[in-house]
C-alpha cells in the first residue's frame, strides 16, 4: 500500500473523530446563541469538506513510531493539527482576500454575503465578513489548544506538546508577513522564499506535527530536536512540489485555475531561478505575465516553456528528489516502530510524486 | 493600603519582567528577520506602554490565595493574562477600526501607515495593515499560551491551565461576534447585553485570571468551580460601571473623549434601561444622538440628563454595588490565605469606586 492509499484510510478513520468533536461544539455552540451556533457551523463546513490530513497523520504515525501505544487517544491528539489547519487558512483566506477554499466559499467571505443580505446599508458588509473570519480563525485556534490540553497522556507530554504548538503558532505568523511581504517587494532573493518556506510551511505541516507525536510518545528532547533532519529537508521538498504543480499541473486535479499562481505573482524558486538563468528577453517576457491578473493559458505556456528551457524545472525536480533523500537517509539511522517509520518513509515519496 | 495602590506597585513588578520577557522576545525575532523584529516590536510597545494589570494581578493573588508558594513563578504566569489581553485588544481594534489604544496607534493603524509610506500603490494599505495586525494577534495569542506552556509547576496543573486560558478564547470569539452582531441588530434587549458581559468581559477579565492562579496552585475542580461566585457578579459589576463611566466620566480621566461611547452608539444596560423606562419624546431625544457621529457635548448633556431622571443611572449604580456585595459574601466562606483574599476583596470594592 502506498501513502496516498494510507492517508485514504487515515481520513476516512480521522474524519470519523473529528466530525463527533464538531457535533459536539455545535451544540455546545448553540446552547450560547444562534449566532455562536452559525459561527461554528461554518468552522465544521470548513474543517470537513476538504483536505488530506497529512499533518493529522504525521502526528499520529510520528506518535506509532516513537513506540506510543495510545493510539485511540493519538488520533484524537492529531486532530489538534487539522483545528490548526483551520485556524491558519481562515486567516491566510482574509489576508489573500481568497473566496475559495476547499471547493466552497471561504468563512470571511461567507459573513460577507451574509451582511449583504441581513444588514445591508447598516454595516459595511467588508468588514464584517472579515471580523467575523479573525473570530472564526481564533475561535479555531482555541479548539487546537483546547484538543491537545484535553488529552490523556502523560501531563508533562501534553504540557510539552502545548508549548511546541504555540511556538509553531508564533513562527507561523512571523512566516506569513514575510510572505506578504514578499508579494510586494521587487527584491526578493531565493534566500527570501526558502525562509518562507521554512517558517510558513514547514514547521506547522512537517516539523511540528512529527514533533508532537514524538513528545507525546514520551520521545526525549534530543530525539525531538533530530527529528528536524527528517522534517526540513522533506517540508521544503514539498514546497518546491507544489510549487511546480501549481506552475505545471492540471486544473483538474489541482482544483483551481492553473493560470492562478501565475496571476497571484507568487515568486517561487521555480520563477527566481528562471529569472536568474534567462536571457535579457526572457526575463522582460516572464515580468510582464508574473502578478498580470489577465494572463492567459497562452501567457502561462510561454513561461512553461522558459523555465523548462532555463532547465529551471528539472532543477527544482531534482532538489526536491534529493531533499527527500536526505529526510529519507536521516530515518535510517533512528530507532522506530516498524509501522510507523515505514508510513514516514512512504509519505516522504509521496510528496514529490503527487499530482495535487 | 487600597486596591489602587496595590494594582500600581504590582504593574511596577510585573512590568519589570514582562520587559525582560519581550526584550527575549524582540531578540528572538530579530535573528528571523528584521521585518518579524519590527512585528515583535510593536506587540513590545502596544503591551507595555499601558495597561492597569488587573488580569495579571488576579491570576498572581489568586494564585497567593490559594496556598501558591512559588510567587516568583506565579508572577511569570500573570504574564500570560497580559499576553491575552494584548491578543485581544490587537484583534478588537481591527473589528472596531480603532485607531487609538493605550495612548498610541493601534497596530494595524500603524501598519497601513507604513504601507502608505513604503508600499504606496502597490497594495492596499488598508489590507496590508489589517493583515499584519491579524498576524500581530495570532503572535500574542501563541505567547500567551507559551508563557503558560514554560511555567515551572506541576505539569498537570499546567495542562489545566493551558485548557482553561483556551476555553477562555473560544468563549470570548462567541461574544465578539455577539457584541458586533449587537451594534447592528436594532432589537437588542438587555439580556443580549448581560450575555455580552458575560462571555467578552468576564471570562477573561475575572473568571479565567482568578480560576487560572487558583488551578496553578493547585486547587481541585470543585474548589476553582465555586469562584465564579465572585467572578461573575464581579465582572458584571465592573461593566457596568465600565459603561457608567463611559457615559459620565471626564475625558481625561477616560483617556478618551467623552462623546465616545454615545457616537458608536453602544447599547449598554445603562441605555437600555433608559429607554425602557423614559417618556416617547424622550426616547426619540436619545435615539437621534446614540451612533450619532457628530454629537456634540450638548447632546451628550441632554442624554445624560435623561439618563438621571429615568432613575436609571442610580439603578446601575444599585446593581453594581449589589453585585460586589455578591461577589463580597462568596469570598467570605472561602478558605484562603488572607494575603491573597485581601487582595480580591480590595479589587472588588475598586471595582465600582474607580474612575477610569
Amino acid at each position: 500500500m502506498g501513502a496516498k492509499e494510507d492517508l485514504a484510510k487515515f481520513k476516512k478513520i480521522l474524519d470519523r473523530e473529528l466530525k463527533k468533536y464538531l457535533d459536539l461544539k455545535v451544540r455546545e455552540a448553540a446552547k450560547v446563541s444562534p449566532h455562536a451556533k452559525e459561527l461554528m457551523d461554518h468552522i465544521y463546513d470548513l474543517t470537513l469538506r476538504g483536505g488530506k490530513r497529512i499533518r493529522a497523520a504525521l502526528l499520529f504515525y510520528s506518535y506509532v513510531a516513537h513506540g506510543g501505544k495510545n493510539k485511540k487517544e493519538a488520533l484524537l491528539a492529531a486532530m489538534s493539527m487539522e483545528m490548526a489547519e483551520t485556524y491558519l487558512l481562515i486567516h491566510d483566506d482574509i489576508m489573500d482576500n481568497d473566496n475559495l477554499r476547499r471547493g466552497g466559499t471561504t468563512i470571511h467571505e461567507s459573513y460577507r454575503l451574509i451582511a449583504e443580505d441581513r444588514f445591508k446599508g447598516k454595516t459595511n458588509s467588508s468588514s464584517f465578513g472579515s471580523s467575523l473570519g479573525i473570530l472564526a480563525g481564533d475561535i479555531a485556534c482555541g479548539m487546537s489548544n483546547e484538543i491537545l490540553a484535553e488529552r490523556n497522556f502523560k501531563s508533562e507530554f501534553v504540557k510539552r506538546a502545548l508549548l511546541e504548538m504555540n511556538r509553531i503558532y508564533i513562527i507561523e505568523g512571523y512566516g506569513q508577513a514575510l510572505d506578504i511581504l514578499s508579494e510586494i517587494r521587487e527584491d526578493v532573493i531565493i534566500d527570501d522564499v526558502i525562509k518562507v518556506h521554512e517558517m510558513k510551511t514547514v514547521p506547522y505541516t512537517f516539523d511540528g506535527p512529527i514533533k508532537i507525536g514524538a513528545i507525546l510518545a514520551g520521545a526525549d528532547d534530543k530525539k525531538v530536536k533530530a527529528l528536524e533532519k527528517y522534517s526540513y529537508p522533506l517540508g521544503t521538498a514539498f514546497q518546491i512540489q507544489d510549487d511546480i504543480l501549481g506552475m505545471f499541473g492540471s486544473e483538474e486535479k489541482l482544483g483551481k485555475p492553473v493560470t492562478s499562481d501565475l496571476k497571484e505573482g507568487k515568486k517561487t524558486l521555480l520563477i527566481l531561478d528562471a529569472l536568474e538563468n534567462c536571457t535579457e528577453k526572457q526575463r522582460e517576457t516572464i515580468l510582464l505575465y508574473l502578478g498580470n491578473k489577465r494572463v492567459s493559458l497562452r501567457g502561462l505556456e510561454i513561461v512553461r516553456k522558459i523555465i523548462i528551457q532555463t532547465g529551471s524545472l528539472e532543477k527544482s525536480k531534482k532538489m526536491a528528489d534529493d531533499l527527500v533523500k536526505r529526510s529519507y537517509k536521516s530515518m535510517q539511522g533512528m530507532k522506530l516502530n516498524k509501522e510507523g517509520k515505514d508510513f514516514l518513509l512512504r509519505i516522504a515519496d509521496y510528496m514529490v510524486k503527487r499530482e495535487y
